[in-house]
């Protein structure tokens, strides 16, 4: 594995971290700066732009309602200053599939872009997908 | 709007334009071959390599009960030899939100993921999301 896909990998793990941790400092941190940047919540319209992305950090970390979270099967995918990680997401109520888009900014790799949507439950190597709509 | 946002963006149009024609071809051809693909189809576990992501983009051209679809609201974001589109799917039943990832690749923008999701129904830029999963 190369120094980058470490690298990334951890910058993924420090995302889970820092949710998991209920962490808004740690969260705004780990967000790109330098980069337009977007986000995906399960069942939300897009965010575009910090401002919008940190203020649904603020609400959902702040919410007592916020589900413990972890994650596992963290792939990282590279090409230039652009990454992304796919990674199974585990919430208390099921898992979600998470797509993290990451940059390189300042020396580092920054948060660009999270995606998070459902996954079918009990769904695994040898079940058909449960509809084909895309 | 640069060149390549505006290539990108012609990519991601290209994506939409094979799956509502249902061409297998033109989705072999936008898919990368030198770069590592995933997919994440609404519900299904990820897929991973082209073998296994060009499978399921025959099973869902090749159905039948394939629903159009349109796309709205592409917004690119590049960074290096990576980039990526955000965009509305809209379809009978609804709408999805898709994180579309191209990578530059012989002299082109080619897929390396897609990764598709539900919106809640209705959503909008003065409503609260239905839930804060994440």
């Amino acid at each position: 594995m190369s120094g980058d896909e470490q690298d990334v990998l951890a910058a993924n793990a420090g995302f889970y971290r820092a949710f998991a941790a209920r962490d808004t400092s740690a969260m705004d941190a780990l967000w790109a700066r330098d980069w337009p940047v977007a986000c995906v919540h399960p069942g939300w319209r897009p965010l575009f732009g910090r401002d919008e992305v940190m203020a649904s950090w603020l609400s959902i970390l702040g919410n007592p309602a916020a589900p413990a979270i972890a994650f596992r099967d963290a792939t990282a995918h590279l090409g230039g200053d652009l990454a992304f990680v796919l990674c199974t997401e585990s919430l208390p109520g099921g898992e979600l599939i998470a797509t993290n888009v990451f940059a390189r900014e300042r020396g580092g790799w920054r948060m660009v872009h999270h995606h998070a949507g459902p996954i079918a439950p009990g769904a695994d190597d040898d079940e058909e997908p449960p509809e084909l709509l895309n």
